[in-house]
């Protein structure tokens, strides 16, 4: 299916952000408003997409191009009349479309899942499909929201001033051409807004609804809305397999620094090799064995710790999450593990002339390490399948994090052994657990 | 679908393997004809069987019991008049089946892709499918063979003299209730032969052919074929991504173990957990550091390998593989691969009065060969559906070859050195690799 994205509007009540440039072009954690919308529909499967264009439409073409560099398709329709009402702009499109095709705000976020959901929705051939938030979150603008009543999954009556509804209209649809007719038909008798037109389909019993259920979705018409928007994204970043370190330490670090980043053009990978890089460096720092250099080298652990967070942070706010990126970070995380536990098995080795058991016991840390990061591919895999939210884990958050537990306390060969009796357990455990399942 | 499975008769012809027990219990590889086929069956999905006995058939019904220990269920039906033609098997089981099923016979082995295919053919409610093999292999007994002719996608002849034809009959149907009527009509003219009924069905154009197309299946009815599915079986086992020395030396020597095994009731787990001993045996005898102990370390670190593909093969050939099973033997594999290089750093380190180089080497080591299992996980997946056959791999059948080579020629260290240098490179070669599929 196409996308049609009406992206006409000059969204006057944003001005203070968008420093004359057209609203779709506002900023929001990396992606411009217009940009998110299309790399959210791309993840629903969506390749071609119609860009309706209005106020300073040049300056959109210009930076979204033909699409190419998002791997989709973008077709451009101007409507120089985008100073009136919004169904002026859907009709444009009129003459490119002639089959069923999404309706998108450039303005209006959500979740990718939605748009799927939207897309497998049995429909007749007329029938057009209004996503809608029957439980709207309190971040939602009541005041300024369209809303919907909702009757025997259809939607009976549309209107922002409405006194009784039990829905709110998300600004998602998916629509058969009856649409046009219907729009032209409000024209006639002067009616030019596109919920106009989605009245009058209400009325013939056409517009079926779809309720999203929870899923995020957020209308962006003010600055509020914005600051809104964009820690609802940076709070999704939260996994669910993110242990109690990650969660509450490292998260909410890597997370300030992630929304930084994805102002510039780091790429994830890059992210990912510079926390390798730290954590070499910390290598180097702990093999020294004297208190300074391994105080600045456990610190240096924690810190590649939370900029390990980034890269996947940036991807996901950027949309350019791969299998490949993920896998590489997590191939540089066990190398960088590996370097670290060298790095302080040798340097207490050397500093408390250790004997051969310094070694045996590093030897132990390591494989330990390994063997959790090992086990986790499929641990994961079934637990999270299996139960909601955190499991037991030992996850590098919280090796990271006694790591530089133990350099603060220049206590590395007592870390050391934790490490080994920790890890090994829990990676022993697993299988045990995964046998019962 | 339910599977009608015909074990009724004597098999005179494999008398000398039967020892006076009936033909569908002769014992291959571990398991008795007609147990093959069942759990080819329910590898195929199967759930429901509906066996039909008669010679000696109290001895089946014991053996296989209500089909629990397979995870499915089994039905007998009894035919005393097992001596005459086959077709009085089929229809004695008229009264219990009344949808769609397949007719199996319990001395005709095959793969179960050949059956998961057969069931989702398309066909019509009164067809009847036989599976064929339009190119059969030289140890398909021709002269035995029931002889088709295929035309247009429907067998038009069928016979075991048919001197023109173009295809074997498999012995593997998907029979609608048809084949009742049509066997019923063979009878009362004296036909006795489920071919006979085929014939008919096939003269009527209500018998569909599938050709399995090079899949393995054959018919066992003689000590010749007997041995041939034995040979064939085992060779199958050779899996695409076994390396060179897995394939030209463990492979030989594991099959010929597993032969023997299959024939006892030893588990694949079991397997697993003694070829891990024999690992952790193999890292006591080489931290000893002195050459006898360091050589029969090194042997037992390649006997330990070779014992580690029994496991895999015990179970393929029984049907006990599980996914927990190859992750459980995994795990245990790199807690052996960690054992054995510790055992070799620390006897070198000790009766080489060692630096901490050897120390620093030896964890190289463990690091490189830990990486290369954990980088396999998602190489071998990608790789092997990029390109069949072998891919450019340092697995375990390798680097235990080399400790064991190491061993003999006492040379350690430098096997440490060569180790921690391949392994680590394969390692990161593989992100380079993937990077750009």
């Amino acid at each position: 299916m196409k996308a049609l994205v009406i992206a006409a509007g000059m969204g006057s009540r944003l001005s203070t952000m968008t420093n004359n440039r057209p609203k779709p072009l506002a900023g929001l954690l990396g992606l411009s408003l217009v940009e998110r919308v299309i790399l959210t529909a791309r993840d629903a499967s969506v390749r071609e997409f119609v860009v309706v264009v209005g106020y300073l439409g040049a300056m959109i073409k210009e930076e979204l191009g033909d699409g190419s560099k998002y791997g989709v398709e973008i077709t451009y329709i101007e409507n120089p009349d985008w100073h009136r009402g919004n169904a002026l702009s859907v009709l444009k499109a009129r003459e490119v479309l002639n089959e069923r095709f999404f309706l998108l705000m450039s303005d209006h976020i959500f979740e990718p899942a939605a748009l799927m959901e939207a897309g497998s929705f049995s429909l007749d051939d007329r029938e057009v499909l209004m996503v809608v938030d029957g439980a709207p979150r309190d971040y939602i603008d009541m005041e300024d929201a369209t809303r919907v009543m909702v009757s025997d999954g259809r939607v009976v009556r549309i209107g922002k001033g409405l006194s009784e509804y039990n829905a709110v209209d998300c600004g998602i649809f998916s629509c058969s051409t009856s649409l046009f007719d219907a729009l032209q038909e409000g024209l006639m008798q002067g009616e030019e807004t596109l919920s106009g037109g989605m009245q009058r389909l209400a009325d013939k019993g056409m517009l079926k609804a779809y309720d999203l259920e929870g899923r995020f979705w957020i209308d962006i018409d003010t600055e509020e809305a914005f600051r809104k928007a964009e820690n609802l994204l940076c709070r999704s970043l939260i996994k669910p397999t993110d242990g109690f370190i990650s969660r509450y330490l490292n998260r909410p670090i890597s997370i300030r620094i992630s929304r930084i980043l994805v102002k510039t053009g780091i790429k994830p990978d890059t992210i990912s090799i510079s926390s390798f890089t730290l954590s070499l460096l910390a290598a180097l720092l702990l093999s020294f064995g004297s208190y300074l250099p391994v105080l600045l080298g456990g610190l240096l652990v924690q810190a590649s710790s939370v900029l390990d967070g980034c890269d996947g942070e940036v991807a996901r706010l950027k949309f350019q999450q791969s299998d490949y990126g993920a896998w590489f970070d997590a191939v540089l995380d066990r190398y960088a593990d590996a370097a670290v536990i060298l790095g302080l098995t040798y340097g207490w080795w050397f500093s408390h002339n250790g004997d051969y058991l310094v070694w045996v016991t590093g030897y132990l840390a390591l494989t330990g390490s390994l063997m959790n990061s090992y086990t986790a591919i499929k641990y994961d895999t079934v637990v999270l399948k299996e139960q909601e939210g955190s499991s037991w884990r030992f996850g590098r958050d919280t090796r990271s994090f006694l790591i530089m537990l133990g350099a603060v306390l220049n206590q590395l060969f007592s870390l050391l052994v934790i490490l080994a009796v920790i890890a090994n357990f829990v990676s022993v455990r697993r299988l045990y657990v995964l046998r019962k399942t």
